[in-house]
């Protein structure tokens, strides 16, 4: 199952670390910056992406393309989403595909597929998706994602300041009828651990809120956005985990991809340097999440 | 402005007719059946949809691809999307992207880049986007609309059986919820006709619902889902329409498509004597929506 491919990734590395792949070409280290059209960024992100993931890997687990930054070049883009994707299979890294697609029926099937068979895109580990439409509009994520053994982070709380605009909405909040949809499914599907492969993403402002929701999501993998420059820290997110350091991913994006701007690192010369730096940092950070080397874990 | 565009082009073919493409190979006529892998199917779909969009061009104003079906082959796929994008705009035909994307901040801006600015895809007269991530999560599809000249279609009730297990959750129900963002954004820019290019999709099953929707977003045309196959016909929609025709647009997918598999069409030989049956089929029955002909317009 996809959620014990992951736990087993996490404890190999040591680290619930996520990198997010969200290209900007503006944002690139110097050598891969571009100026051009759609094919020329989709190339330098292909460039940058490659040496960006070689670093990575062996520190961390998971990366999370953001769908949104390569489609931005069109069919150049998804092509170069493609090989980031493969370059991140090949070195063993595993992929949640952050692509926050919902739709009805046939459709939602056909995002599914899209991502999960390995006839459009390499086969992504897991993928983000939008609940608005429905339970019955899911539910196709949810048979492809068994058919394919694959996981689903199901939009439950956004960490945008205005998240609760309508996820706040009614009582209980839509948010906590979306966690009870997930833990449905979850009871329904889950391995012998007792963890399931429908995860949520939750993008708690409060402690509080995020136990909230761990008790409301007792089997699902929690994927925890924005550490780092949108404002987490590892402060508050215990709640997520579980004494085997199990229960959630935390993601960072810019905080590694812009490693090289960071006045902070400033002192480490090339943006290789930096990107390391900023990768062991937030490892270090997150480490009081996870048991010291030596732990033995239940399983 | 995009609202002027697609009244005035409805106008012109006299109907508030709408086709969606969603390409599925084992769905196509004879001719361009394919098997094989996903570059096979996205060639295919290019072909079919090259001398579908031809056909149905002098009949009709507007064309929905649906992202989804095209993506499920991945890059070759949104090649395709492309190609079948670029095609429709040579015909003059106004396109609505149906990718019910959605997400925060600058993430949000990419994927409006990716539709609008036509450095992705070739540019999009308007998108669908996904609400649930808040007012400041939609808000960077409105400025980049209001910068690219085009439309959204914002998705406030949805037409599956469960579209109601989040969107009437609360009261009042989350769908009004959202049709009040909707309404606001309208008010705040809207044309001299009084109409605004912030529609909204309303997957209606009772007339009073759909008059209750207009009712709650008087400026915003509306993206009528599922006429013919997923059950609606015309009666029940006239809530949505003005005395001059404008209003909505009414989408047909798979009664479009799919029309040379339709049993009550096969007297006909050939599957374009069957689509352009089945689109003069489909306005004639939307006829009663919009005047008749020598009316003089109000604008």
């Amino acid at each position: 199952m996809f959620i014990e491919r992951l736990w087993r990734a996490i404890d190999a590395k040591g680290t619930p670390a996520m990198v997010g792949l969200d290209p900007r070409p503006d944002h690139f280290p110097e050598e891969f910056l571009v100026k051009g059209d759609a094919e020329a960024c989709a190339k330098a992100a292909i460039a940058f992406h490659r040496e960006l993931l070689e670093l990575i890997a062996p520190k961390v687990a998971v990366v999370k393309p953001q769908a949104a930054f390569f489609e931005q070049w069109g069919p150049a883009g998804t092509k170069a989403l493609a090989d980031c994707c493969a370059v991140a299979r090949e070195l063993g890294l595993l992929v949640v595909m952050d692509a926050k697609r919902g739709d009805i029926g046939s459709t939602s099937e056909a995002y599914a597929e899209a991502f999960f068979s390995g006839n459009g895109f390499p086969p992504a580990d897991a993928l983000t998706i939008n609940p608005y439409l429905g339970e019955d509009a899911c539910r196709p994520f949810l048979d492809a994602a068994k058919k394919h053994d694959a996981g689903l982070f199901v939009l439950v709380k956004t960490s945008n300041p205005g998240a609760g605009f309508f996820q706040d909405h009614g009582s209980p909040p839509l948010a906590e009828r979306v966690a009870e949809m997930v833990a449905s499914w979850a009871e329904d599907w889950h391995g012998e651990s007792g963890w399931s492969s429908v995860g949520a993403v939750v993008g708690a402002t409060r402690p509080e809120e995020l136990a909230r929701f761990r008790e409301l999501m007792p089997r699902s993998p929690i994927l925890l956005p924005g550490f780092g420059f949108q404002g987490g820290t590892a402060d508050g997110l215990q709640a997520a985990f579980d004494s085997n350091g199990h229960g959630a991913v935390v993601n960072s994006s810019r905080g590694i991809l812009w490693a090289h701007e960071r006045k902070d690192l400033a002192h480490l010369s090339g943006w290789k340097d930096r990107t390391q730096a900023a990768v062991n940092e937030m490892v270090k950070q997150l480490s009081a999440l996870v048991p010291s080397p030596g732990f033995t874990r239940n399983s």
